[in-house]
């Protein structure tokens, strides 16, 4: 294969940050940072920002207020702006904002260890909610084109995860849509946990795209172990041309306390290595990196983009030479 | 090309990281603790660290005790300890301490206002250094068979680096070391500033191959922009054998006050690289990942390496559901 022309860039920052900072305690970036965050994310030439998460407020204080956030972003035009659910409950309070992308959506976990941990539900139990949401969707006239596998690539509670199990879950999200009355068009692959190789995602690109040439496949790669920026090379040498990115890294952080919290790959990471291979992103490079400021300034530390503290001076220590 | 079979790293933490931790201060960290750093590494697998730094103790106090730190290491049989030095008074130094693995090594630098800065020589001036070096090392009975060019990928002063000017870098290198009575066998590309991306790896890597099929070509990159893993994985598919690394990716700081400063590559990050795509290393990971813990302990604060904060444990949030 060789390098997409384009690529599109799904913004998860807003979302995956917001979630995680100040976990387990009150709400803690204020509603209007959130906002301004996302609207300066619209200005860069990003197609797609998730920013809210339709969670439980009680377990995830962070997220309260995803009501307001998607009430009070003057929204672009031309810019999707979406969020997550992971069952109907979290589905109808979507639906009920009026302002958001509702592109149907399914998601299959491909370890039922981490889906009982994080979703509560058995493996058996996710397949009949993933039906229970398709039929939800196309009661409000939605067709589900968008499926998701959750550890696609490993898990640390169940380790490594073969092709072929990622190959059939493939073949259930499929099942799933066809049987609802929709047809998959993209398929997402999440490296939750951070499992993924340069040579895994070829790999497993490469046998989804021999078996559904037509569907669309897409990258959630976590910098867990710090191969992310190098997963998303593979994944650009595989032709592929959907990624979800969090601004400044968003969602991770390098500080004791946070320790092991690794967020997505960094947006403008993504946006400059394509800059520099040729790989068009329709996304302004210095406007990204104020957006990346910016949200170093809510969160209140440091975050962790690279690319956010370089610049074109020279920061080398002086002199050397003895 | 394929993936090169097994390769070697060349273990930069220690230099790179002493001499940039509280750079204009007294020293910070003690001699005793870089020494133990030192000597966990070697009980790694690590057949190669750099451990000082021949330069000013007036201008890089932290570097002072270089002739203390090499009589201070127990020395592990089979193990290169080595230095870097960039004029005559500093290789001096280095032959003085009878421990040093002399290696013959001379350095260009393809950014002439780059190498004006840090080593306060032209290009002219610095061309005769490297001829006065390789003299120097043949009075005292030592090959050069190593070469290596600074900035070879662009320059924050000068921007990018062309391939051809890489050529004729290497070309002088090769010319030196023979009028010098020497034949280079390994040439280093070093990404001084982070200006490499993969494709210009692959490009430049191919290019010289191209020319010189012999010639044992190396990477030292630094993360400056977040690509340095990514450079690796296209060095790797280039069939590069050679890498510089740091520990814990010590010589980077993502701290305010710190920023901009990206050391090199992760040595942990790319041993598990190569463990997840099969090549071979030699490096036992897990006491690897100890040093890189150590080193965070003596420099006293987080340092830019992912995977020494992941775990095999389970770090998601707390059930997301609503």
């Amino acid at each position: 294969m060789s390098f997409p022309a384009k690529i599109t860039l799904n913004e998860v920052g807003p979302r995956e940050g917001f979630q995680f900072e100040g976990i387990g305690q009150p709400q803690k970036i204020s509603t209007p940072d959130k906002v301004r965050l996302v609207e300066m994310l619209a200005e860069t030439g990003l197609k797609s920002i998730q920013m809210v998460s339709f969670v439980s407020p009680k377990q995830v204080p962070q997220m309260a207020d995803a009501e307001e956030i998607c009430n009070s972003v003057k929204q672009k035009p031309g810019v999707k702006y979406s969020g997550i659910y992971l069952n109907d409950t979290g589905i109808k309070r979507a639906l009920a904002t009026g302002k958001l992308s509702m592109t149907g959506k399914i998601t299959l976990t491909a370890s039922e260890t981490f889906s009982l941990r994080n979703q509560r539900r058995s493996t058996a139990d996710d397949y009949a909610m993933q039906q229970k949401i398709t039929a939800l969707y196309k009661d409000n006239g939605i067709e589900v084109v968008n499926g998701s596998i959750m550890a696609a690539f490993g898990c640390n509670y169940e380790g490594p995860v073969s092709t072929a199990r990622v190959l059939a879950l493939v073949e259930n999200l499929l099942t799933i849509t066809s049987e609802g009355g929709s047809k998959l068009r993209t398929l997402m692959l999440a490296d939750t946990m951070g499992w993924a190789d340069p040579e895994l995602i070829r790999r497993n690109v490469g046998a989804i795209r021999e078996r559904w040439p037509d569907l669309r496949i897409g990258l959630h790669l976590h910098d867990t172990r710090g191969l992310a920026i190098a997963n998303v090379y593979a994944g650009m040498q595989e032709g592929v041309d959907l990624y979800d990115t969090a601004v400044a890294g968003l969602g991770g952080c390098p500080f004791a306390g946070h320790k092991g919290a690794a967020g997505n790959v960094c947006s403008e990471e993504v946006v400059f290595l394509c800059q520099q291979i040729g790989v068009e992103t329709g996304v302004d490079l210095p406007a990204l990196v104020e957006c990346a400021r910016f949200a170093e300034h809510i969160v209140g530390h440091a975050l962790p983009s690279k690319l956010l503290n370089a610049s074109l001076e020279c920061r080398m220590p002086a002199a050397t030479a003895a």
